[in-house]
């Protein structure tokens, strides 16, 4: 009997290339497969109405039978966000650091599962084998605490994939990024590098967390008077930790608003990755018993997301905060692409209401959490790998990426800028793309999970701009006749108290259509006629106004 | 007889001033009235389907008789967009430099206007006089050719408007920000200075428009391979003639393309404001007779405009030009904020196809055209104003501005943060706020001017949503009863082949909900009628979806 073949290895990406966020690897070998995270992402502006954005899981759905496990590099949305959704269809069991799934069981406690779910809990440091695969995580730094980069031994070599990290050479909790352990791996022998590509665009390196710390020090100093209330990512333990340990040094309590910050807060503590000095802490309801100057508040809110205890502050809104001239408000964050504007519009309500604003544009109160080029090149270079695939951006990091490995002195030929859907397969031989999967978007709205797709969202595309004419009549199915003048209502296009007149144009013109069409007409055919009506009056309509909106026929047969 | 009273000055900014763009700033003293700069702004996000804002004229409209003239700092849209619109209601002689004029001219061109426009050129150091008011232009650098600010004299007191300004003490044309003539100004007495807040967040001082000169040379040094294509603003005449000379320099020809460029640079050459060496520039169409590397393409786009030459380019849309890996496109511009995506998008699309791509992340290749904070108090500190109003930008900024004069020693009292409509009454007792004018946004859309107001966007965005329901009944008056099953139509709310079965229950709860409603009353009420549909199916559906599709019941009669 022959030495039994290898097979080959198939990485295929399901999110998290050519897009930011829904990250989600699977890697298949033979009836074994192994997701990487299991993110979700938010809507892009012209998906109105869209809540939230989860991997097409189909082809998963599909293979449920080989899925052997689910492992996770850390507890950010954009890795562990579809996870409710994925377990409505299939349940593997569930591989993270302790407060990945402390954020997971939070999450979880808000939906209705069909199954009770299996997590497991992994240190860095420890090795889960999962069919195939034998899964080693190993501690970088991010802006969550417990991030992994994942070492996954696979039948035809190793695979290691980054997750989001830096590389913090002074981290809150102590714990710098394991290079060392990544130079072993490294040293044995890399088949492919699946590497973060965020900031592949910006030179350098990402700050160390600790210089956040200096910046608050020296904003509380200067402002010993002041309220002093600070919004940042309610998952940044770190940076929560950072601004308790300040307060408590300037003789502060602190209090904290906002759902999830509370619920991460509780978590971490719980947990140990938050350490607070006894008394620090007080509720919320408490603070009227102290003077201005002997407060921190920690907020949510910091990308201006209007249910947000800060946005509600800012408002006017919050039952039991009121800022003003005494509060200085620190945005210790950045704003999420897109989310510019709405951060804008707190910071111009708070202004107006007398409130100091300090933000990452003024003084460096936020970093990052991504490896720079110098930190992407570092590990590049510590991992060596045979191949690489930047993860984790839009095409344009992901060349960015590749030109750091070009100068690294990498072949163009070993480095695969895949997409979603597209399977890489790699055996002794060599690696090559070779077909697709299934993927894509699936749109959350509402309770609704993949029932709006293309034609809604375009339908909706099209009444956002000009809005709608509703044109209806009833026809006597027999004789043939229009039963009386077609009713007209619009919504979104003009307001009609203040165009009579052009309303009653259209009116007359539905009204002559109608009857030309069905004199016209040998049998009746409603969708001519309604073909006809929308034609007529979208083109009088355009020349008259140069707006389009979308016109509905509705024919009554009586 | 007395001594004649003085009268009041009243300063009304009709826009600019807690938002971004549409500047227009009235001064009024007895029968005469002056308009400072009449610009246009673009839609918020929430203005679905507005193509511009233009201010609320209905305070010039009813003083028409007053208006003694229309004078403009420069030729950006957001300083004369709005004057075709004010053209069709008012005709006041308009007064600005001449390459001001030169893109006003442009414009109207393609406007039908009801009279001939009247225009006149002034030139930086002239003085124009206007009822009670005499207007001297001084010349300010700015991202723009032949920028102004304005001396105003008045009988109480002169009043200095910045316009947008930077000081550039290397600027292209060699004429550097008249601060002699400014201080000559200051040193006779302020009344009042109006000072621009675009950038009072931003410390020290704005980079001379010759740092991007120094980038392009260093571009065009390290690229001699390439085609160059360089995306900037039509407007910023500097940046193009350096374009246009470093493209000499290194043997290159130059093609423009994009309307908007065309008709600047047409414009610009022709009025001397921009010098192109013999045999340097060529037709689009002639670019097929050179190699990639002696060709510089100028063009529109910069801020990911989707009908722009640079995003058909990048889309493979375009006539004449594909991109590809022998191309190098730079940005040379930088996103208006709630522009980032759009030109994400461009980046990410032009890398997939090969093309290298340089933006103001990664090199300066753009400078502000905006003063600085430290710009900003020596102006100031040149003009030494009695009374101070930060105009130009959102609440954030105009507080910014304050702080700074704060810095410089005036007093608290002194300063008027205003705002659209607000009147600012200034005689020799003193500066004090003095009731408002209406004041506000028209929105464009289409040929429409203001037609579409709170209702129809606010009927818009429920559109966009989630959708729509219409409900269509037939009910016979007099037996009332319900003729036949209401027909249902939906748009943007599910996709209806996929959702047959929820389509049915709407269907038979409107029907019951008709039944039930048509037995209850005693007499026939189509408006409470329509109200029981929309209530009970509103209410169904969110809680079956949690989605909130606009519900439109139409009721025939018959």
């Amino acid at each position: 009997m022959p030495k039994k073949e290898l097979g080959k290895l198939r990485v295929i990406p399901l999110g998290g290339l050519n897009e930011i966020g829904k990250n989600l690897t699977v890697l298949e070998y033979g009836d074994d497969i192994l997701m990487i995270d299991c993110g979700l992402g938010f809507p892009d502006e012209d998906m109105l109405g869209i809540d939230l954005v989860i991997p097409d899981l189909s082809y998963l759905e599909a293979n449920a039978h080989k899925i052997r496990g689910i492992v996770l590099t850390h507890g950010h949305e954009d890795h562990i966000g579809a996870i409710p959704y994925c377990l409505r269809q299939i349940n593997p069991p569930i591989f993270g650091t302790n407060l990945t799934l402390g954020i997971i069981k939070n999450k979880l406690s808000e939906h209705i599962l069909p199954h009770e779910p299996s997590l497991h809990c992994v240190h860095a440091g420890e090795t889960v084998r999962l069919g195939a695969f034998s899964v080693e995580f190993i501690h970088v730094n991010h802006s969550i605490a417990d991030a992994c980069a994942l070492s996954i031994t696979t039948p035809v070599g190793v695979v290691v994939h980054s997750g989001d990290f830096k590389l913090d050479v002074t981290p809150i909790d102590g714990e710098m990024m394991n290079l060392t352990r990544l130079g072993e791996i490294g040293k044995k022998g890399v088949l492919l590098l699946m590497c973060e590509s965020t900031n592949a665009e910006r030179p350098g390196h990402t700050p160390s967390e600790k210089k956040v710390g200096k910046s608050l020090e020296y904003i509380f100093t200067a402002n010993p008077e002041k309220r002093i209330v600070i919004a940042t990512f309610s998952s940044n333990v770190h940076r929560v930790q950072q601004i308790i340990n300040v307060s408590a040094r300037h003789g502060r309590k602190v209090a904290i608003t906002g759902r999830s910050m509370l619920n991460i807060v509780g978590a971490a503590v719980e947990l140990g990755y938050m350490t607070v000095p006894e008394g620090v802490l007080i509720d919320v309801s408490e603070i009227k018993r102290y003077k201005s100057e002997q407060i921190t508040l920690i907020t949510t809110g910091s990308q201006g997301e209007p249910m947000s205890a800060l946005y509600r502050m800012a408002f006017g809104d919050h039952a039991q905060i009121t800022l003003g001239s005494q509060d200085l408000v620190v945005l210790s964050s950045s704003a999420i692409p897109g989310n510019e504007k709405l951060v804008g519009k707190i910071i111009n309500e708070l202004s107006k209401n007398g409130v100091s604003v300090l933000h990452d544009a003024v003084v460096e109160v936020h970093v990052s959490g991504h490896a720079c080029q110098e930190e992407l090149k570092l590990l590049q270079a510590l991992i060596k790998p045979k191949y690489l695939m930047p993860v984790h951006g839009e095409y344009r990091h992901l060349a960015a990426n590749r030109e750091l490995a070009l100068d690294l002195g990498m072949d163009d030929r070993d480095i695969f800028i895949s997409d979603i859907g597209k399977v890489l397969e790699i055996d002794r031989k060599g690696a090559k793309f070779a077909g697709t999967v299934p993927a894509g978007n699936v749109l959350v709205d509402g309770l609704g999970v993949g029932d709006v797709g293309n034609i809604v969202l375009r339908d909706r595309r099209h009444l956002a701009q000009d809005g709608l004419i509703v044109v209806v009549a009833s026809i006597d199915a027999d004789a043939r006749l229009l039963l009386s003048a077609p009713d007209i209502v619009s919504r979104g296009f003009v307001y009609v108290r203040e165009a009579e007149e052009l309303m009653e144009e259209i009116r007359t013109l539905a009204e002559q259509t109608i009857i030309d069409c069905l004199e016209r007409q040998k049998t009746i055919d409603r969708m001519a006629l309604k073909t006809c009506i929308k034609d007529t009056l979208s083109k009088y309509l355009y020349a008259k106004t140069k707006r389009k909106p979308m016109v509905l026929p509705v024919i009554m047969n009586l």
